[in-house]
């Protein structure tokens, strides 16, 4: 059986995210998205908050699994039995880092492999970033995330202003 | 007619930056600076310190006008009638990042392109930040900003100093 | 008045090809295609051919013009009292090039700019060279290029082999 | 049950490419190695040697079976039911053009994914042309490919100037 | 008489470094580590403690000697009438980055020269600030950094903690 | 004594290579400028043409010697004593390429180390082809190569014409 761990921050899940894991929930037996709180980095939406909205949006998808983890990635990893790791790439910028990610965590865990895939072309130039910037202004973010991450981002930024 | 948008930080303006705004002054009927704001970025000089620098520079253009605006470029663009952004590029991070950019605002405001020029060859290893750190020990900038942009930089560290 | 010159081989052109030339006609007064005849490369189609595609393709457009060149770029260029040279980028490697190729133009025909745009992220992925691998071994390329070209492509492979 | 495909040209295959190939057949349930014949690439080898080395170098795989195919990478996906490709990468220049070819094959196939993983460090130099031009000139090849491919390199260079 | 400048944060110094400067004392006739102190910038060790490091591991080697800097590098060259400065490589976003210091700094002073070598490919995936994430996670990085980096990095955490 | 090899085909040399070579005069003990004969690669100005351009143009070096070799780098360099390389940088895709024959030649030859250098931002877009490019279709390359250089490029196409 394989099974697949997509990592990441998602400050906000994107539609290039979901398109991700979506891909992989068709190709491998089982997906576990592994949501990452890192102590040092500050976050807009909490913990909770970004494991709650990748489980609603994910919820028609039998085989994966929301999880979340402090720490290593290869703790994690080595934790759950995956040896798969699954990783969006945008740009080239992103696969320069990604690769010594990569190559770190197979150096920290044996066995443990990082694969890449690309998004859809029309989610290419998305980032969690990019959208709270664009949010952050009053722009329109329906169509890059999902209906429930965009209504998220809307009460964030009222709430911050009112 | 032609317009084009030159958005930026301009913190401070170099001269990298001027050659790719005079040539566009050059090429198109009408050029607009404009002035980026932005609340979440400590800047070394305020929002009118970089406009009147700009406006001062850029006196001998008839072409050329000097805004300045807070909030997203697309509502800027739109609110001006621009539907061409000009942006200089350095190297190949920069062009993904601003390819990613590019990809967003024509999003957000169809019409809207995004054309990227580079400077001379002299001046691609320059950038805001480099010239404010060797400013910051002292180093000299003349050559690299133009002579008021150079005084400012001398000043501003004199004050933070003295 | 303000003109850009397109440059390209074109051997097909394709649909990113197009999109960047759409947008030029929207933003620039007048529009050059220029067709490039380069004897030391060898093409799928002709001089003839690709210009005459590039006609039918493009007579909606009332503003843009298609011409042929042999030679240096910056002699058709002066020759045409053109001054902005428009070129569509897809990726990091294409920069590098298209970047020393604005640098040696500029050097050679000083006042010469060029400026670079991204097509459609759906055209991202799009290349001549690509939609003639496809169409050599009989995938479909309906959707990649226009249906002129489709049609021209599936039957210079039938001549081929028949 | 997972199947990746790994398709190359493998003149010659190199440590690099069969670090990848066992490594998914660690994480695969199958792999498919798929050598292409492209009629109008030269090889070294002919399609025949190529296909040979792999399934000696790769005989004590019980889960990995190497084919060849001629045409689109996506007819013979099609035919065989892969829907997993498996690219190894070593620079930003192959991602680039490896990118261009997931998106089009994609295109070409819905629900085909293309998957990138990383050689080891120590072979992130390795290239078969590279290995190729080191044989040419006598160079030493062992350690950069296995026993059978160097003996293979030796006697074809040998034939070419006896 | 060839002296090279090998300058860097060093917080800590990794086996990516010291293999460089390894490399350096057997090239160059001397080699001074330059370990830059930034005020602006927050580090892990004080500077005492990264030239203490550096001083250890290095001194075995007769020819390199082991300094410590505040501001601009071009200033450290001149006054120890360094000529050539030596910067490790590991991606393509170091290199532009490095390219840009790289042609600032032959501009500050004419006549300093900036020579690039790439670690081993063993170490192309090493940081300094990689390494400090996954120490603080209380991962291994016995073989990224020497006994005695790795040491300080776990009584550093372990202090921070208690 | 401190020894350094600058490789190339120099087909021909440009004021770019001219530069990093004369560099490397001022930083080295002595300088080997090492003429590339590749028989499978064809070239415009025969192996003693290019070597005695170079002769020319660097005869007020008194510690350069230009020198021509076939066959592998790493053996030209083990019977000349030589463990130093020297190889000019203009962009990204360059550097990836001279990264994997550094990789590769340290691992022919250890102890071999290549370092890599800028030349000046005025020559980054400078390249051997693109001069020939532009010398083939008349256009001036005075200000790109050396006069001698120059001249034997138009008397070149003269005779191809005449």
């Amino acid at each position: 059986m394989t099974r697949a761990l997509c990592p990441g921050s998602f400050d906000p899940p994107t539609n290039g995210h979901i398109d991700v894991i979506e891909r992989c929930a068709r190709q491998f037996d089982e997906v576990v998205v592994g949501v990452i709180e890192n102590p040092s980095k500050k976050t807009l939406f909490t913990l909770d908050e970004r494991t709650d909205m990748l489980k609603d949006i994910l919820a028609h998808l039998d085989n994966v699994e929301v999880a979340s983890f402090e720490g290593l990635l290869v703790d994690f990893a080595r934790a759950r039995g995956l040896t798969i790791v699954v990783k969006g790439l945008r740009a080239v910028s992103d696969f320069e880092y990604e690769l010594q990610m990569a190559q770190m965590n197979s150096t920290l865990l044996s066995g443990l492999d990082t694969m890449f895939m690309t998004a859809k072309p029309e989610w290419a130039f998305l980032s969690s970033s990019l959208v709270k910037e664009v949010a952050r202004f009053g722009g329109p973010v329906e169509g890059l995330v999902s209906p429930l991450v965009a209504k998220a981002l809307v009460e964030r930024h009222k709430r911050a202003e009112g």
